[in-house]
């Protein structure tokens, strides 16, 4: 089962991954509003049908597992269990409480990881890159802080209700320097504009260097991987060359 | 007639290519409101002509290719037709049917495909970057969902309205997480707005990765062309350095 | 005076300069709204010395070029003359037609180019990419017009005045794919939406490709540039590398 | 105390930076509205506190500076300084000066960069960039300029009140070049819908390459720095590689 390389390994992910799948699908079915009562609980029954499902994967995961805490007591048996939990628990609890645990069935969707090459490459590049992301998401971090509380110096007496603090100045700067601008909240005093300005200037280099780090990261990652299985490639490439 | 190398045959391409914009541009009119009657007949009558010239073209080339089918069966074979097929059907149809048959006349544009050297080494730069583009594609759509269901989780009771379901807060992860922020939908709770917060630091760096893979494959697929063309571009490169 | 290297050429330059700039910055007071009598008479004086010295300049430059004709019918001649021009000629025409010969004057912006290395690297860099931005312009164009023509088809019943024609629809496209995102228009009806996350998808790498190429054949144009005077920069980064 | 690699450097520098951290969130924590009497009192002692520690810290690194004036006189000395004076001076002037004073009291967050790689290795890429910086700056304020003197000819009849002046549309250039769009002033006329588009088109790129050189200077330092630590690094990466 854990070979993927045989047919039947193969057959099994695919059949995992399509049933993580259909479970977010009726996940979200769930949340629309105004569903009739029969349409609720054929949901209710799907939702109970895939959880089977999920639990006799991890009772059959744990068997197989050579010690079986390796896969217990690992980050892919947390993961498993997280997911099959909350509806497992909801038996025995009070609707209210169902709510927040409905939440864990998210979880479901990082079982869908285990077979991404995806995240074996975005694992690889946050390791490559681990200390300059944090230097970085530090420095965004100060600027972030900065530009709330340069922000709300300025726009405070002109819009109290909207920088009424810090801690509320946070969110324009949050959404200006990812350039959102949902427009919510913008300065409106001229001493709040040119300050934008400013942080626009300084800011917007400091935020998106992080993603640009990840990209480059990850393109370095492939390489990586490129380098390992090399002669793979050049052949791939020199198909592309010759027009193939 | 294929043969786009002599002059006959560049001026064959050139007068389908500007039909093709006239066309479009007689599309986009014919939408304006407020058109009097004789403006309309007049668009019609062009529309008609236009159609009758890629009708020729198309019978045209049916009868070059070498197997017709290869031809007509064929992609580029098959996005000719569709673009003259509306026009041609609404004859014997009623105008109701008319109106969604419009839209298949902007396939006049994949016409202008046939022509471009960007198209080409667009071709190549998506088989570059093919299985990465499906990876992050798919990290994408993962992150749009979690996005979604954390933001309907912290919102819905604000906001039931705008965030009614998993689906309806689809539409806001897209507009924040590709950063363009209409402003229509947007957190208002503390929880929401630090989700939010959360979303942009982890989300900013994977959607915007697909969008940067494909940027570098198109230089990749560009190197590959200029190994090709070696010679050329080196001269090109050495008049450039000298200030020619 | 054309000869930049020796000090009277660099002091009149950076006259010229300032003249520029301060000659904006009148410009732009001009249309500050509640200005008193004294003032607009003080900016009208401005004005006229400032050009008094352009034409002077432009007089000065056309006398000492080798044959006047390679100035007076050059590129810089042009700007210099454009820049002077609405001025000289507001004396003879009423004040209506004075308006837009005003925006005219901001041709005075380009005069500062003259003296910019930025621009040279600027024309070098357009130079090594002209054929591919040509190229990714016009998909650009195409990716804009598919986009206006489709929210067009889905937004039109629902909001006939924002999405009246596909004409009206292109600035939503335009908003929309440079991830500007005002508010202003912003699709409605479910299909609009799926349509929307469409276009973000294929045209987000399409449109920001263009902005892509500019910026790394700016690098490239440094790197020309850095091949040429290699010695200097060498030592320089020799500097750097032992911390000095 | 300044040598960072006994175990007592590193604890002390531990301790002041946990101490700039709490007196920022002290800081932010005093601008929340409706804070009770008692509270506020806390606040202030806590203020206090930190400020005679930071005075302590001041008067030790003076004293054990070599020569006292390079940490007195320094970049290092006078951040110190800053950021303790507005508390010290507080206890003299009445309250209203002290508003403006607190902001000095950011100031903190700059002594936080004396421990931080980040801070050293954007110095170094600020370094490196610092020529094509100020040249691309300079070309990001002349399109920011036309931008704002366009738009105000086109929309200044039609909303004279957002684009008052080309001051006033200064603020519409910097949050549409940036793609912030909040949404609070765009163009209505089409005049000023085409120059919007236009401005888009040429300005996109040039603003967005300050930003990008700022990225690709950081990477070219990182490159440096590892070029000294290179043994290590080159053993980091081939645990990597083998997957350790």
């Amino acid at each position: 089962m854990e070979d993927v390389d045989t047919p039947a390994g193969r057959a099994f992910d695919l059949a995992v991954q399509a049933l993580i799948v259909l479970s977010l699908v009726l996940y979200s079915l769930e949340t629309l509003p105004g569903l009739s009562h029969a349409t609720r609980r054929a949901l209710r029954w799907g939702e109970l049908v895939t959880v089977g499902l999920f639990t006799a994967e991890y009772l059959l995961r744990a068997a197989v597992a050579k010690p079986t805490r390796t896969y217990v007591f690992g980050v892919f048996g947390a993961v498993d269990l997280l997911s099959i939990l909350p509806t497992l628990l909801a038996a025995g609890f009070d609707l209210r409480a169902l709510r927040a645990l409905r939440l864990l069935r998210l979880f479901r969707v990082l079982k869908l990881v285990r077979y991404s090459a995806a995240a074996r490459r975005f694992a690889l590049a946050l390791k490559i890159a681990r200390e300059e992301l944090v230097l970085f998401l530090g420095a965004a971090g100060v600027v972030l802080f900065l530009a709330a509380a340069g922000i709300h110096h300025f726009e405070h007496e002109a819009q109290p209700e909207e920088f009424a603090s810090i801690f509320h100045s946070l969110w324009w700067a949050v959404v200006t320097l990812t350039t959102v601008g949902y427009g919510d909240v913008y300065p409106m005093t001229i001493g709040g504009r040119l300050f934008t300005f400013l942080v626009l200037v300084v800011g917007l280099g400091v935020v998106s260097v992080p993603a640009g780090l990840v990209a480059s990261a990850l393109s370095e990652a492939r390489r990586m991987e490129a380098d390992i299985r090399e002669p793979a490639t050049m052949r791939a490439e020199a198909d592309v060359r010759t027009g193939a």
